[in-house]
Parts: structure tokens; sequence; C-alpha cells
């Protein structure tokens, strides 16, 4: 292992790398007067962080490889990433995006809808074609370009199932923390697990290692999404153009919310929450305060902070199978890097 | 060649055969209480004629594999093709479709577009997986199923294309009869293009096959589009549950309209299809009735039918280059069969 090996320097180097073959990628497709391929590149470009891209890169490199060479399926995670991006917003009418319009702002839901798919078309093109590697033999061979196709497969199956389950809560009476957590791990690790799998693939893990990874992501991925949801009622939102408590206002039942119904006491308190879920309250900021006071009353910012930190637990000691080298070590720097955003 | 080969019980049995896989497939999700796959098992058994995957079939059955062996892109296409379907029928607001309401009707437009989404997936997990061949020797090889899936995923990325200049169509002031048939070419050709290209793939035909094939396919295509164009001015449409003129009020530039508009000399009729044009017409059935009255007057109907004529002869010599069999025959039969359709 390398001591001058910097983690933080070789993540932006990779976000660099992976914004280089994106732009070559839409050089081909711009002043053709497509408004999809527009719609595409503004997605892509839209100020998200590579986090998935990356991960697939550093499992590669983690099990031997060079990174660059996961780089068909760290664009193809990446794309399909934006993908459900697009297509969630129109369903959740959200109008920010990484403090932009929306797609379906921007342009229209027609738009965002069509271009939504067209990704899940070029997520699979740049699996297939052979051109992003140096050289034709870094170049998967057909078994792995094959389970790598049929990873993204399998990802975005689950991440469609996981959207239903979210939209269903908006008008279920009651969600329980297992049903929460059911959703998080068809909705938000399914891709986090796809990202290390195709990195373990291309790499040609075996299958122990495939699975320890597998299970690094699922519990990185729900480590993430409870920080998604409290910081969804952080007052850091604003800064960052969304609006505070905008999970409230779509109905969604989120952790803290979920957490606040299991432990409220108080008659006021449990009768508010239960006019919320039976979608008696029209949201206003008001309420949001409210939501607020009571998780605050209730210590659901602590709680949120422990079970993010057992879930980190979890999910780092799957990655005890890896070789020691310093991007396994990067695997590990990872989980803290990421939980330590704002918004 | 057997002469008592009969075309019609040939494409019924194959309907049969891709039904009870569709039914098979689907017994796997029943039950499950997930409303993406009672859509998606809805939208398949809507009552479409499976045009698309029996043309695959054939094609490969014309290069002298069995037709059976090209189940798997069969069901492919087929899916592919309703994904289609669901989103454009949200984009289109059609609620009708083969005369039951649409998916975004009956459910919402969320889960007409997450389970468009997720059929997408299961196009490619079919086309992944060997499961569908009587023997693990029927199914294709690696290359061969990554060629399919590559084809696939081209159609998917033109359909979408085609779907964007058929919509900036409702908009456009100008649409010429080159606009229309590019935009005829991704949207309804791309797929049918797709479904014989595959079959020529799964029976390895070589290149100057498949050109010839794809040629075939893309004029069918441009054929077909024109029929179902006059059709939306049919009386027949109420008969089958839906409006007459349906594209008409959805501001679209269908054949008989741009062909109206070259034709046009009477200083009325050229005022009326211009505010058409211009978007400067809330549309009414009367408005309908006008546009069928300046079609007869303008001979429109007969020029259509030489229209498709003409495609279906130049369609048709593109099959010189197959063997002669009954596949190759049912070929040509086809042409005339999917175009003496009434809706």
């Amino acid at each position: 292992m390398n001591d001058n090996f910097d983690y933080k320097n070789e993540f932006e180097r990779l976000q660099t790398y992976i914004n280089s073959y994106f732009n070559k990628f839409f050089s081909k497709y711009r002043n053709k007067n497509i408004k999809l391929y527009d719609a595409f590149e503004y997605a892509i470009n839209g100020g998200g962080k590579r986090i998935r891209p990356i991960l697939t890169m550093i499992t590669a490199a983690a099990i031997g490889n060079e990174p660059e060479n996961a780089v068909t399926p760290a664009l193809a995670i990446e794309i399909l990433h934006n993908f459900t991006l697009l297509h969630d917003d129109i369903m959740d009418n959200a109008s920010i995006r990484h403090g932009q319009p929306s797609v379906h702002k921007k342009w229209n839901s027609d738009i965002a809808i069509l271009s939504g798919d067209m990704m899940i078309g070029y997520a699979y093109t740049i699996l297939y074609y052979d051109w992003y590697y140096k050289t034709a033999d870094d170049a998967p061979m057909l078994h792995v370009k094959l389970s790598l196709i049929n990873t993204l497969t399998e990802a975005l199956i689950k991440v469609c199932e996981g959207q239903e389950l979210d939209t269903n809560f908006n008008t279920a009476i009651s969600v329980s923390m297992d049903d929460y957590l059911k959703m998080v791990e068809l909705k938000t690790s399914a891709l986090l697990c796809c990202a290390v799998q195709m990195g373990a693939e291309i790499s040609e893990a075996n299958f122990e290692t495939q699975s320890a990874l597998n299970n690094y992501a699922l519990y990185l991925g729900i480590a993430f999404q409870i920080q998604d949801d409290m910081l969804d009622f952080n007052a850091n939102n604003i800064k960052f153009g969304k609006k505070l408590g905008q999970d409230a206002f779509e109905n969604k039942k989120t952790f803290p919310i979920i957490k606040a119904k299991e432990l409220a006491t108080d008659k006021a308190d449990i009768d508010f929450i239960n006019r919320y879920y039976q979608n008696k309250i029209s949201i206003t900021d008001n309420d949001v305060n409210t939501f607020i006071q009571i998780f605050n009353k209730l210590n659901i910012p602590e709680i949120a902070e422990n079970t993010i930190t057992s879930y980190i637990e979890k999910s780092k000691q799957y990655l005890s199978i890896l070789p020691k080298n310093n991007y396994t070590e990067m695997l590990y720097w990872f989980l803290y890097y990421i939980l330590k955003r704002e918004y």
C-alpha cells in the first residue's frame, strides 16, 4: 500500500475521468437539435457526484484491476441512475434537482419520459461497445459483458419495483420499518449493489467476493437513505435550492416519520401523525415545523445517527474478504465520505 | 415446399405458442400484489396480434431455423413494442387501446411510466436467460445473444427518437412528406426491422440477407403506418372503440393531412388546413368531417392505397435473396395479411 495515496484526490481524478468520457460521448449528439439528447446531457451534467460509477471503478481496482478498465459499467450505472431521477421527478412532481430545474420542468414531461427511456438504451449501448477501452484487450470477454448486461437489467427491474413501493407508501395508512427497509433495498441499495457487482464482475471476482460486496452496498444504501431522509428536514436544504420537508409535502413515509409514529406518546403528536398517515393534512410549512419539533422531542436525530452508524458498521465488515490494497482502503473511506454530505 | 402449408393456421399456431410462453412467464408474478406486473400482463394480453414476434419467428424459419428457436427475441420484441404503447398513450393522452382502457387510465400515469420502464428490463431478461428453449443446445451462442441485445437496444433508441419527432409534429407549422417518412422509419419501421433482424441473427444469416430483410421491414413499416393513418379517419374506428379522427384531435400530422396540405387548391380548404397546422383550431367532430370531405375531394384514399401498394412492391423485392421455402412464402403472405386489417 502506498502511504501517499490520497482518497479525495483519487475520487476527484475518477470524477474527471468519467466526465471526460461523458463529454466525448455527448459531443456526437450536440448540434443535432434533438431535445432528447439535450435533456440527457443536462441530466448527466446536473451536478451528481458520480458516487455509483466511482464505486464500480474502486471495486474493480480493489480486486486487482485498473480502475479505468471498469469505465463502461461505470458510465452505464451513472446513466441508469440518472434515468431513475428523471422518471421519479415526474412522479414526485419534483421541480428541483441538484439546485436546477428538473428535466420535466425545464422541458416537459414527454421529454422527461422519452429521454429517460432512451437513457436506458444508452446504458446498454455503452456496455456493448468496446471503444471505451485503451486497447481491445482491456475490453471484457463476451461472458463478462453478458453478466454486466444482466446485472444492469436486474437493477433496472428492482428500482422500478422499489419506486412502486415508495409511491404506494404515499397513500398507505400503515408503513412499518420493515416495509421501509424492503423499499430502500429495492430503490436505493439496488443501484449501489449493481455498481459494486459490475466492478466485481469485470475483475472476475469469485462468488464469495461478489456476495460480500453486495452486502457492503446493501447496508451502505440503507445508511445513505436514512441520512437522505433526515437531510430533508435539515435547514441546509434551503441553501441547496430544495424545500424544507419536501418529502412530507409529497406524503412520503420516510425514516423520521415512521420512527416518530413508532415512538410518539403525546396524544397531540399521535393525532398529528395519524392525520398525516390518513392523508388528512394538506401539508404547510407549519406542519413541517410540527414534524421537526416532534422529531426533536423524540430524539430522532440521535436515533437516526446511531442507526446509520450501525448500518455502516455492518457494511464495513463485509470488506474483510478483499485483498489489502489502497482501493480496498478507499472502499472503507467511501462509507464515511458519502455520509459526510450535507445535501 | 409443402402445398398444404396454411399461412393463416401457422400464424395462429405461432400466436398460441407465444401466448403460452407469456402465460408461463406471468404465472410467476401473479398473486404477488405488485401492480407493475398486473399492468405488464394487462398490456401484453390487451389484444395485440403478435405481428412483430411472429415476424421474428417466420424470418428465423425462412433462413432455415425452427421458428420456435426464435422464441426469446420474439417475446422480447413484443414486450418492447408494448412498452412503447404504454408510454406513447401517456404522451398522447389516449384513453383506449385495443378497445380497452389504456394502462394510464386503468391505473394511473405513475404505474404506466414504471411498468413501461420495467418492461424494458424484462425484454433484456428474456434475451439473457435460456430456459425458454427445449434444450440448452437450442439456445443462442454468446455472440449471437449479444447481437440480439444490441439490436434490441438500437430499436429502443430509435423509437424514442421517432416519438420525439412525432410529438414535435404536434406543434410544427410545417411538416413535409420527407419529415413524415423519417419519423415513420424511426417510430414504426424500427421495431419491425428489429423483429426481422433478430430473426436473421438467431439463424446466423449473412450480412446481405440481414440488410435485405431490414429493407423488407422498413417499407412494410411505411405501408403499415400510412394505412394506420388512413384507418384513423375510417368509420370502422368507432366499431373498435376508438374515436373517429383521434389523430386530428391530438394535432398529429399524418399521411392524409400532409397530403391534403400538398394538394389542396380551394382557398377554404387551404385556410382550414393552415389553421390546423398553426394550432388555431380546437378540434371538434365537425372538423374531423371537414377533413374527411377534403380528403375525398382530393382523392386521398386512392392516393394512399396506391402509395401503400408501391411500398409493398418495394418491400417484396428484397425477399428474393431468401431460400425458397414455406416460411419465405409466408413473409410475402404477411405483407398482405397485415394490410388487410380494418383497425
